[in-house]
């Protein structure tokens, strides 16, 4: 008896769908060494990481894989059908990208990254920027390097080959054009915000809260947006992430300061936002095919800036969730009212450290960095420069003085890890979030009123109906336009902001 | 210019070091899984597990693998070193043993097993033996199919081909002597001790414990033992185990009840003579050879049993451990003494369950399933006769009448899982544990007073000495004749209980 035949594409699904569970594994490991790893156990990890990393590579790259994936591109009967083309179109985006860089290449970008991170650690610790001036050059050669690999697949641009990687089919062309709408009317508001004076920031708790307190508290809160924890975990790391390991696992990591917690709050509903739209993906129906994968990390950014700012920073918000906090977290919240944590949440002002930012001004950190990474690839602006261009920057665009390079251009890890063309997702997840979230309240009027009693379910069904339940089967440009009928523009997100910020400063 | 070229030997330690990376990732998940894991997440952990474990088998199964065994066997060269023939001399028993059972055995003992281990679960749950006994027989039946793959190797007896498994080159004839002895000599102790009546367990605790007061009790008394928690941690689980990840991570687990500190504790002193072991093998220097791993399962279980029973219901520990649990545990422990404690920990009493029993009658409950499991293999005993059989041997024993299966012949898990050939490993873990603690004593004459003070730095100094180094140098049998001067016997056990039991009950 022969064997009933197996189709190119049902060998090329089981393939995805076995590499995906070894890929799988490993996302554990990361996790697992974010968050219980032993101090001791790490070299014996990066073993593990390697080997489980390497295997996946081995086998997708295969010639077999290409060969399947050829003749499903032949194979009418597949890509007149529009989902399977697209599972097919992004299938060979990455097959073409795992096969294209050299292994020699990929050994040497493994092995410098991770002296140059260590090298930035260092650095960082004692603002010594010229200790890693080397590094970042290094480090920027190694992204040009990469970048001519895959730059045929893009028109020829080095950088728009990088942004390729995490946000597939934007062009910086693109991106410059809305972000220079943005700045054009983010700068003006800002500084009138400025102007407003400085607003003393209401006191928003009075006492210290314990961390079992506010974890229970965290918990609620992510239950309410619909996050199952039948499915996922939330656990401590030094620095929040959402890790998504696969059908029925998503795992978010928060941290606590007993002083503050809105600062676990905020963090714990952006990877909130993040594991909602892994739990919404349809991962078990597409095991490791495009279909079942996040679109690009504008749009995973756009759900955690969605839940986090939209929703964790608005009134409607906080009429519940004031209560909520008061019964969970005790005396501490005592005499605080909801316009307190409203103006809280909403206070402007520009601060040197990205990460500290607010929802405004943040932005302004994304596109300095856009364009200077841009600059360094091209090699118009040179490493060692660099402190000095960023400085100035940061006078022009934040009002400020940077006091040392700890605060300046050594702040952020990206760079040292060759992550080029990776900020501005940050900038796109907000102008996403805004577009999805202007379109959703026209969809549900109720929206404030139900967020009011705590209701998510009808904004979570909306982002689950119009965004996750996608995988790639839309680019992220097209996901947007189909979800929202509009083009990826800045004006959503600066009406959110006007609208925001002029009632919350009295403009 | 050529490659330079690699030994055999070579290629076949890299071979060892590569799947035992992969198989430690493997462990992670394990650990994960029994820890962290939520419900939904089972079925992708499946996979993975399944995805590792064949990748692993697959590599160390290749031709190559055995061709480059032969080699090194006939290189006198390499013969002619004890250590490397050892570890020649135990890859080749593991290499046999993974290339004797073929594929389509393996993948049936995997399914029946799963679905057999579910159907104990109900049977017990509903204590219905008739339910489980055809799955019983299917186990028996696959375990004999796979006892005939090995059987070539170990004299042909089917049984020792299964303990072999476990307790590497121990045979059945061996420990069946050994075990009459103890059996002989054990009997009389514990009537003697029933005939001297019940004496009330004195309470050791009068409030309940937090469980966070109780994990830093544990983990100081785990510190105090000498295990290193930047190497290791400490978490929860239904069913506390010990996981040897890989060097510079060994992981424990317990379980809390708040009303009986004594439950985590012995718990937690029992995984942690596991995983000083783990902590003690030359795992470093020798990755993935049977020279850093553990030597049998009789030899693991003798290091938890001696940390667990020869150290922790001593007189002289508790002279420093009550002390510290009246500062770690609070008003609970007032009024306590070190006597109540101790006689606590020493109560003899024939119970029902294995799991429940004190160190005495625990091994009447292993002889009976030792005895029995023998039979069952070589169908002397018919599985639906297996109640019948247990409950008057039960009677017998231990003089108490069996109520249920569920509390008799369906109360352990191995047999549904296949696990025949086990059961011995738990009381050779006693015997081993009582010479090397009669060894141990022997070369560190103040060895209780160094307990009294807190000190266990010369009784790990010596285990780590003695046993941990060696891995798999020798067989668990020449190992022990090493450490202590004798063969295994029952002798330095019987001695051991009838000098702390004669004096607790004062007979």
């Amino acid at each position: 008896m022969s064997e009933p035949e197996v189709s190119s594409y049902e060998k090329l699904m089981r393939e995805l769908r076995d590499a995906s569970v070894l890929s799988s594994a490993g996302a554990v490991l990361g996790w697992d060494q974010e968050t219980m790893l032993p101090p001791k156990g790490t070299a014996l990890r990066a073993d593990q990481l390697a080997a489980i990393g390497g295997l996946v590579h081995e086998r997708f790259t295969r010639p077999e894989v290409g060969e399947w994936l050829s003749e499903c591109e032949a194979d009418r009967a597949l890509t007149s059908d529009p989902r399977t083309a697209a599972n097919l179109r992004e299938i060979r985006r990455g097959y073409d990208r795992a096969v294209k860089l050299p292994g020699s290449l990929v050994r040497e970008i493994a092995q410098t990254t991770a002296l140059s991170q260590q090298a930035w650690r260092q650095a960082r610790e004692k603002s010594d920027f010229a200790a890693f001036a080397p590094w970042l050059s290094k480090m920027f050669s190694l992204s040009r390097a990469k970048a001519e690999c895959y730059a045929t697949d893009v028109g020829g641009s080095l950088y728009d080959a990088l942004l390729d990687t995490y946000e597939p089919r934007a062009s910086a062309a693109e991106l410059d054009a809305v972000f220079s709408e943005l700045r054009r009317k983010l700068t003006p508001l800002i500084a009138e915000i400025a102007a407003a004076g400085e607003r003393p920031r209401p006191p928003v708790q009075r006492a210290p809260v314990p961390v079992e307190r506010q974890r229970a508290f965290n918990r609620r809160v992510l239950g309410q947006m619909g996050f199952d924890f039948d499915a996922g975990r939330l656990d401590l790391s030094a620095h929040p992430f959402c890790e998504g390991i696969g059908p029925g696992d998503t795992r978010l990591t928060t941290r606590f300061r007993e002083d503050d917690f809105l600062d676990a709050l905020t963090s714990s509903m952006h990877e909130g936002g993040h594991g909602l739209y892994e739990q919404g993906l349809p991962k078990a129906e597409y095991p490791g095919q495009p279909l079942g994968e996040a679109a690009s990390l504008g749009i995973h950014e756009s759900q955690s800036r969605l839940w986090e700012n939209f929703v964790g920073r608005s009134h409607a918000f906080w009429e519940w969730a004031l209560p909520e906090a008061r019964r969970g977290l005790g005396e501490a919240l005592e005499g605080v009212s909801v316009e307190d944590v409203y103006r809280a949440s909403n206070t402007v002002r520009p601060n040197l450290i990205r990460v500290d930012s607010d929802e405004a001004t943040y932005n302004l950190h994304i596109m300095l960095r856009f364009d200077l990474e841009r600059a360094l690839l091209s090699g118009e602006l040179k490493p060692e420069d660099l402190p000095g261009v960023w400085n100035e920057r940061v006078r022009q665009d934040l009002g400020i003085d940077v006091p040392d390079d700890r605060r300046g251009c050594l702040q952020d890890i990206h760079w040292s890890m060759g992550l080029v063309g990776y900020f501005p997702t940050y900038t796109l997840g907000n102008l996403f979030a805004a577009q999805f979230w202007k379109a959703a309240r026209a969809a549900t009027p109720d929206l404030d009123d139900r967020m009011r009693r705590g209701d998510f379910s009808a904004l979570l069904a909306w982002l689950r109906e119009n965004i996750h339940r996608y995988g790639q089967e839309y680019t992220p440009m097209e996901l947007c336009e189909r979800a929202t009928g509009s083009r990826l523009s800045a004006g959503p997100f600066i009406e959110y902001l006007e609208g925001k910020l002029r009632s919350v400063y009295g403009l």
